[in-house]
């Protein structure tokens, strides 16, 4: 099959570059609302963005991480940890929240075809390629909540988030499966993930409470 | 040796088949007082069911996981999750918890023992051996109470849990040492364990207070 | 170049175990002030100790650790831990605390030195060799405090500490790249981290606030 004419890793890494910063814009965010000091801004910013394809690589036995091989980034995240602390005011957090929005669903919707065709790559069972995903795409920010003292908000919030990292996933598997070809798969498999965020974020959709937690 | 007329294996599958699940109920309960999610839900699950073995593969750097080995623990996990949010109601939680403390503690006895013969296997040291098998059964509940941001009810309840497992974790280190057979080790490691840890539930036993912590 | 009079391994040895004993006592401490039991005690005295350098090991993948190849240490944490519930009082405490901050400096100084050239040796990059010196000698706090349920005091505390580790390892990797001797290389490394963490101790040099954070 001919590849699209637009450059698909190109595109593909413009993505992760943007969703990358936007985690660890996140990670700031989440630090500064504890009232980290410069050393723990800079290792949750971290966490955020690469905790959770290296928990997903410590699983999957697979060396060198990412930020060993491409060691540049640890540079560029403490550039951006220290630029924040420099150029950020009180009043441009909210602006920073909401404007991380789109490029977090990116992050997640990539993150997640990433990390499932990587695990289902070195053989893993569809399920397990399908927690992959998730883990690559949700765990960063679950380490960064425990490292901020908080029940990790994917688990808490009951806003869907690591649901439609799931969905997505299971779009990777199929894909995959349908012997489509790597570009296509990796499209459908972020797009689900990113529209179904979009949308929960959009109708303010909530996932349905267990009824013994109902107060 | 001529092994037992009972078939061994098959009784010691059937017991870890109700051990680990209540474990993963056990995370479940954890989850639910602390009114997380559904994703939120599964995942304590799956960490009080693995996340101790798990913990210990990655120390030892043994590969695969027994979850990618046997994937349809994971399907098992994901159902149990959602059928126990559906079908579980508030009163049947007090019920529920004080049921699930005999397989809990059988589960603590035969993960003690299979964790630590596997680490004698690979030539751990005895000591080395006896922390995997503590690791092994304690650590898939301290990561869910980590996760829960909880200080782990293993480390601050005061009441025997690990010490069981440590001291029945001892008896296969013996065991093993005497060249008992496999069947033989691992029966009278998990019957230590769970027959201290049943008895301790039973008196109250409390651990001894450290006296700087005497309020 | 000719060795020191001194022999240096054996005078690193010491400062090692010095440093070990009061990390594992910062454990204690942690714990003690927790409530913890006698479980939970030895357990955080022994994420404080060894809790750095093992999980620089799972990240950089090397086997055996340290406890495993050294597993009488582990006899002596769990001495060191039963002797401090049996002897400490709380009228020590405060004394212990005081205590151990130098041997505590000399541990990030060491730890930071020894983990950082262990990361030069295996070929990673400059900036991964400084991030393991840093893990080595800062995350066994980390794990300590996060199974404490508190915020990691070295991300947190705005004391320098981390930061004092970071400027030694980088001593360490210019040291290596200026093919100084070994020893020179530690003991340059490992001095400027432990001269900035007393000097930062002695001036209550604060780190900057981040203005956002600011009340």
């Amino acid at each position: 099959m001919k590849p699209p004419v637009i450059n698909f890793s190109t595109l593909q890494a413009a993505v992760e570059v943007a969703a990358t910063l936007a985690f660890a814009l996140s990670g700031l965010l989440a630090g500064a609302r504890k009232q980290l000091d410069a050393v723990g801004l800079c290792v949750v910013a971290g966490l955020s963005a690469f905790g959770g394809g290296t928990l997903r690589d410590v699983l999957l036995d697979r060396r060198p991480f990412f930020w060993v091989e491409h060691a540049d980034w640890l540079w560029a995240l403490l550039a951006l940890s220290l630029g924040a602390m420099l150029f950020l005011r009180r009043r441009h957090l909210a602006l920073t929240e909401r404007a991380i929005q789109w490029p977090d669903a990116l992050g997640l919707g990539l993150f997640t075809a990433n990390g499932s065709l990587l695990a289902l790559d070195m053989g893993m069972p569809a399920i397990v390629a399908v927690l992959m995903g998730v883990i690559t795409a949700v765990f960063g920010g679950v380490l960064r909540d425990i490292v901020c003292n908080e029940i990790p908000a994917a688990f808490h919030d009951h806003r869907p988030y690591a649901l439609c990292s799931f969905v997505g996933a299971w779009v990777l598997v199929a894909a995959v499966q349908l012997q489509a070809p790597q570009w296509a798969a990796i499209s459908a498999s972020a797009a689900t993930a990113v529209l179904l965020r979009g949308l929960a974020l959009w109708t303010g959709w909530m996932l349905p409470v267990w009824r013994i937690n109902r107060r």
